[in-house]
């Protein structure tokens, strides 16, 4: 599908105005950028950079797009003519998927005509805003885990298709699972799935549909217990699968308490190696209050897929150079009242201590790397041609080694400030 | 596209399960509802039904799907033959669009066989869950405008998909306008916009880019004045386009004292017939705030996609009844601690005091409809093939009065209980 009209009507209507004042061939740069962090998050996580590429090798007017354009006089023919042709030929340069963010950090440079550049704004904002958003509320929930696997199972809490990108970016962060089949046919994320409880409600009675499940998927399947009963279920369970049982899913009533009451049973069964996973309006916070408690695994939906409270980035797409009639590229900046805005386009480096902690982000115009620091932009499209694309893989264990370098304040789950400062200059 | 892979895995090896024990052709009835209405909202608005039958329609294994599932051994042989073959061949019924709804509504009803009804469970509480809270938060929103008309804009604060379903919930509730396009090509919602601070800040002077925006959108354009100094803007743009200049975009500062600055310079220059459209952050608190200062026209962005503080809409998708061993469908419910399910197939209605004013959700399952009452749910499906379709325009109508029924207190924007209570019985 092409992504060209999952565009705000003002992009076209500008690139319409700057054909006509023939502005609209000027080199520009544009950067993404959060003024904050929202909900007093610590850092954020790059995500989505890999479908900010695929959406721009798909961002093309084909004639059913153009027919709208025209058929809604949206923009003139002249804009008609420029769009059909309108392939992106600029760079892109950005910071890898996976790393950590603060406010300022230019996590993506768009260089091109403003006609090329100011198209792509909306489509590169909705995948970052979206993307980032989810794997940094996933980041925090993976922290708050310690070692206890996540599954992500928040599918059916957010639009059908964001559930795709949202079980990606958490994968990223570090989740282990998603119950997201098509996440793990276009991104390799692995799946996995346990009951409802409507599954042992269409069964005469619950030891019927254990023993159906059972004989289906085998002794190592995950049983829902909690449908009636929760010992009676164990107890069944165990007595069905044998004490080989996989795990059970405890999906109501106090959590902490409960799983302690199954652990007893379950070790007293003789299972005591069939797990206990947890689900139930869990979040970094709930995680967290159960670090305690006998569970081996969480399951996250609702909070997961809406950013823990943050659906959303404050990732904004700013002109800050462009060229001047003379043909010079000079850095340019709004006034908007409390809204600030750098002119200028800029470099990002990570300085860190001699012991491998983060200690600023480093924002410079002048593009000098300073010592003890790590580049943090690498190119991602040349004239046109994507060159940095890269595995989710790749991007996942960025992600567990940019986390690890940041300073214990990173992990507080409480309201708070950046874990770094953010230093301009 | 394909929908079928927007889905839980379990989904898929619960069928697995069932069709080995049998169970997977017993008769069932599923029904989906909302336990409460998250973040104190007085009234929940029905909202992707029309896109819940075009899913529907497009729920389909290919080849595609079923090498995936295969590969990644997700079901077996016998599950993939049957998802090969998978057509929803049973019945629906629900809310329409536009619908106000309650606690316990039951705004959608899946009759079918298990194995046909559950597959369908993740994408459909996808798009209702998404689709509901974006339109009950619009609703509360165009409420709070009044008269005054309110353009959607919030596109790149959600993904890129999303943004278009949000779009489409957003018209439906009663905004005016959207910035997405898609949403223009896909459902018909009208298309708008202004212009960016970079349109002004890539020309040599902000008189440079009005003259631009002017020449080729003409007098009747929409100008962002507050890029440097708003009176100095607005000034250039009355000289510039004339008093027949559109609009005016604010987009900073305290909105109501810069409108009530911009609207006497506008009119003591003679364009008092130019508009001002507000914009930056606002949410159905800040356009009730500004409900007295002289603004024409909100532009709504983040709060809008994000469902103003509740993105999803807590709704479920309960298996209420299932064939028995002896072919007699019986009710069911589960009894997990705090999450209330009442067993059988429920009829809705709402009951209308004489001057036409909701009094009470009565949700039945005898089915008998009372004296004084709407019946709520109407066939949507009928052994497979969509018979509730209806145009976008109809659900907004729709909206339009039966959000005029409901009884004052509902439109109360702080927290509260529903407006009207549901009766079961």
């Amino acid at each position: 599908m092409s992504r060209a009209l999952l565009t705000d009507h003002y992009e076209l209507t500008m690139v319409q105005a700057a054909l006509r004042s023939g502005a609209a061939a000027r080199r520009t740069v544009f950067e993404v950028f959060a003024r904050h962090l929202p909900g007093g998050r610590r850092y954020g996580v790059v995500a989505g950079t890999g479908r900010v590429l695929e959406a721009l090798e798909n961002f093309r007017f084909g004639d059913e797009e153009l027919a709208f354009l025209r058929d809604n006089r949206v923009v003139d023919a002249p804009t008609l003519d420029f769009l059909a042709g309108y392939r992106f030929s600029g760079d892109l340069y950005g910071y890898r998927e996976g790393e950590c963010y603060f406010p300022g950090s230019p996590i993506l440079t768009v260089e091109g005509t403003f006609a090329e550049a100011v198209l792509l704004e909306t489509v590169l904002l909705s995948i970052l805003n979206h993307d980032c958003a989810i794997a940094t509320a996933a980041s925090r929930m993976v922290r708050a885990a310690g070692s206890r696997p996540l599954i992500e199972m928040g599918s059916r809490r957010t639009h059908e298709v964001a559930a795709v990108a949202a079980a990606r970016a958490a994968y990223l962060s570090g989740f282990a699972f998603t119950s997201n089949l098509m996440a793990g046919h276009l991104y390799g994320v692995p799946t996995a799935g346990t009951a409802a409880h409507a599954f042992t409600l269409l069964h005469d009675s619950e030891r019927h549909a254990f023993q159906a499940q059972i004989d289906s998927l085998g002794e190592g399947t995950t049983l829902l217990v909690d449908t009636y009963d929760v010992a009676e279920a164990v107890r069944a369970g165990v007595e069905l699968a044998g004490p080989d049982l996989g795990a059970v899913r405890l999906d109501s009533g106090d959590l902490a308490e409960v799983a302690h009451a199954v652990r007893g049973q379950l070790d007293s069964l003789g299972a005591d190696k069939t797990r206990i996973l947890v689900t139930s309006d869990l979040d970094e916070y709930a995680i967290a209050a159960l670090s305690a408690a006998p569970v081996d695994a969480y399951g996250v939906g609702t909070s997961l897929v809406t950013g823990s409270g943050v659906p959303t980035a404050a990732l904004v797409y700013k002109l800050v150079a462009r060229e001047d009639a003379e043909g010079i590229v000079q850095p340019v900046a709004k006034r908007s009242v409390g809204k600030p805005s750098r002119g200028g386009r800029k470099n990002a480096f990570r300085q860190l201590d001699p012991a491998g902690t983060a200690l600023t982000e480093l924002v410079t115009v002048s593009g000098d790397r300073p010592a003890d620091s790590r580049p943090l932009q690498v190119e991602l499209v040349r004239g046109g041609e994507v060159v940095g694309r890269e595995e989710l893989e790749a991007a996942r264990l960025r992600h567990r080694e940019t986390v690890a370098e940041l300073p214990a304040e990173a992990h507080q789950l409480s309201r708070g400030y950046a874990a770094i400062p953010t230093v301009f200059d």
